[in-house]
């Protein structure tokens, strides 16, 4: 069970500071004063996520501990990440159903249906769509069989283009936030491998957003641009938690 | 008004997760289930700052500024960012001073005095020296007229390297943190235009660390490796308040 606390939103600010909140005084000196405000338990929700049942994965993906950043070579992820991904066999059955409409449908914000360059957005589960100041969104591809930015050559240059032109432009429509308000970007390593685009509003300090993990897809299309084998030669840094399976073979092969 | 949701206890989490909350189940998709979880307002309580009567000062200071994302290309450089530059021509007197010693010297924690690919190393004034957990250092070279980023090509290879090495072990040296536990990057835009380098702890969510400023130091040394004039061709995407000179210059230039 993954508790979240979440954005205020307009509203619940002006309800919880009106009268029927409670609150304690901690400290006053001069104009400064401290306290702790009690608003009524409706207007100050927990977003909680329960997985169940819960694999060994999903408990070590949300237990905190240390990180470290891993450099992964070209070679390096041929001779370690590449093997670890075939022997993990990970089940995105979710990932599927989403995109065959099986679940989730009624969360769509928008859809391209073409096989090659087509995908699914639709908001992401951190954000309740509420308010614009954290906006989360996610664009699924509909193609199977792409993993990450390394799989990524100049043969998916049109898909690339479409998730960043329609994308952006579907969330101008249906959200009013304009491109320059949004940082798109993939995550490295991504959390599951089938590529997905990350939407988020430039002024949410997003999970995920930091350098050490995420990549603007706007430099991903212009580095493919550049040099078409980029993601192919790239050493590519990333931070990772030190007990995942990963970070593990990354230890034994003596890369960390 | 400050209001603050701050950090769950382990004790608060305990009792909201029992039997007095309420909640409301809001997705369920095979094992992930996503609920509002509303536990009783004491649990929950909201960490507020009331400063009465506020200046405008106080109100610049707690505003949220408007960011947007700038899109700058190799052309953009040249006829925008470059002539900014030169119409403004910053006052850096202060990183002279430090680099002279004239101020700051008992802060310094490495030097190398090559005046080709020497730096200085010392704390940011954001980071008290006293935990590991938010360390922040900068090191700022000993050369004059490196602006940022945009002037970096293979000539400069082994100051960065340089930097990136005996930046390392100096930590490690005088913090005893490993270079696997850091983040070594630049920004683009910097805040001054005279080159230096960031280096914080990766548990540190530190300000300007996102992928919408940060370089990897790491990857802008392999990215001039595999294309030599990498950073006079690529577009480089950066965000900005939106009342800052440089936005407002690509503003009248019509592109943003």
């Amino acid at each position: 069970m993954i508790l979240e606390k979440t954005a205020f939103t307009e509203d619940s600010v002006e309800n919880m500071i009106s009268g029927e909140s409670t609150f304690k005084v901690n400290i006053q000196n001069d104009i400064y004063n401290t306290l702790d405000l009690y608003p009524s338990a409706l207007l100050n929700g927990i977003k909680t996520t329960l997985i169940y049942p819960a694999t060994e994965k999903h408990i070590a993906k949300y237990t905190a501990q240390d990180m470290h950043l891993i450099t992964e070579t070209a070679q390096d992820y041929e001779s370690i990440t590449l093997p670890y991904l075939n022997r993990e066999q990970f089940n995105i059955q979710w990932v599927f159903n989403i995109l065959e409409k099986k679940t989730e449908s009624e969360r769509i914000v928008f859809e391209d249906s073409n096989p090659e360059t087509g995908f699914i957005l639709l908001p992401d589960m951190k954000w309740n769509t509420k308010q614009m100041e954290d906006l989360y969104l996610i664009a699924i591809i509909h193609k199977h069989g792409i993993k990450s930015l390394r799989d990524l050559t100049p043969e998916h240059l049109p898909l690339l283009r479409n998730i960043l032109n329609k994308g952006l432009s579907a969330i101008l429509d249906k959200y009013h936030v304009p491109a320059s308000k949004l940082r798109v970007y993939l995550h490295y390593q991504p959390s599951y491998y089938h590529l997905h685009v990350h939407f988020t509003h430039l002024r949410f300090n997003a999970p995920g957003s930091g350098v050490d993990r995420a990549h603007l897809l706007s430099d991903v299309i212009d580095n493919i641009e550049l040099m078409p084998d980029y993601y192919q030669r790239k050493t590519l840094s990333f931070s990772s938690k030190e007990n995942e399976k990963l970070s593990v073979a990354f230890s034994e092969a003596g890369r960390i």
